[in-house]
């Protein structure tokens, strides 16, 4: 299961020095949205030069114009961008096929998303599933959309899980064994952030 | 029916001369989605300063963290800012909360939503409702799509469309009596830009 730390919120300057002290315990580094639209594709490029040895997310959250956003993404230095579930059909078949043709991954955000749709996302097969809680939500659990995506897709094994992953529900989600989870706050605003970033490692 | 110019996918210093000829035609600024997530906020407060007269629209497509979003849009000058209609309501609801606070308007977008959500958003009474067709959908037409959601939905009055308006079918979105069309490269990529936004303001 690989960590993937979520930054955001913050100037570059200051996620740089947050991701320098998570860096040893995690494998995928996320460029946070609020980071992409409060500082533009510079916030990407910047965090892929100063650690260029890491896997770099981001967390681009495209819904339309699929093609421009994600070249846009990867040009400036991303290995996975993620695209909304909610987006049309062939915004999602625009970001596969760019992603297909410069070797890199596209990841589907699956906020909000029904049933019906996620079925039809399924022929995305090189495509990471995110199973994710808004973080605006007043009401849902993680473990229980968790458990319930995975009862009710069996067939889909490349997932993610975010939206208040934190040490309290960590050992549940390790135990539904998802190859990504995606970690923000919990490491990002903790007192020792290296020493959470561990902690975390050593659960999982 | 105001005007609502689109700019997008150009440099910051390319959208303020396409909006400087396009200017006495147009009552709306839109800074384009593309155009906050390839240079950031700064995209919003440069244009909002060059242009202080305008009302100014932030294409941020917020799908969670509302508030978060709005602020920061809100706070880099723009009147308006778009929030998916396809987040969940608790973020429509935190964006709605900013806006009202400060005294600026939401706009929702209805890109991939369907009727049942609709009715869920209608009490949002204060936003504008953007029937929007998808620029990267292969199939649908603007004008079929508008009729529908017109019909379906008689007792929403504050309306935007987008997806496509040209010199084409301006004439069947202006029958509709829309509150808002939104035109970006029917303009922005004409040969001559205040040529073509003075023949759509004769036209509505």
């Amino acid at each position: 299961m690989k960590i993937q730390l979520a930054v955001d919120r913050v100037s570059i300057d200051k996620a740089k020095s947050i991701i320098k002290e998570a860096e040893p315990y995690v494998e995928i580094i996320e460029v946070g949205t609020a980071l992409i639209k409060d500082f533009g594709m510079n916030s990407i490029s910047e965090i892929k030069s100063s650690f260029p040895d890491k896997t770099i997310l981001a967390d681009i959250k495209t819904i339309d114009e699929g093609a421009y956003e994600f070249k846009a993404a990867f040009l400036n230095g991303a290995d996975i961008a993620t695209v909304m579930g909610a987006a049309s059909l062939d915004t999602i078949s625009d970001c596969y096929q760019v992603a297909y043709e410069l070797n890199k991954t596209m990841m589907i955000d699956l906020l909000e998303v029904d049933d019906e749709k996620i079925h039809q996302l399924k022929k995305f097969r090189d495509a990471i599933f995110c199973v994710h809680l808004a973080s605006d939500k007043r009401e849902g659990n993680l473990d229980t959309l968790l458990k319930s995506f995975k009862e009710k897709f069996p067939e889909i094994s490349n997932i993610a899980v975010a939206g208040g992953v934190s040490l309290d529900n960590i050992r549940e989600i390790k135990e539904a064994a998802v190859e990504i989870v995606i970690i923000g706050e919990a490491i990002t605003k903790a007192d020792d952030i290296s020493k959470s970033a561990k902690e975390f490692r050593e659960m999982i």
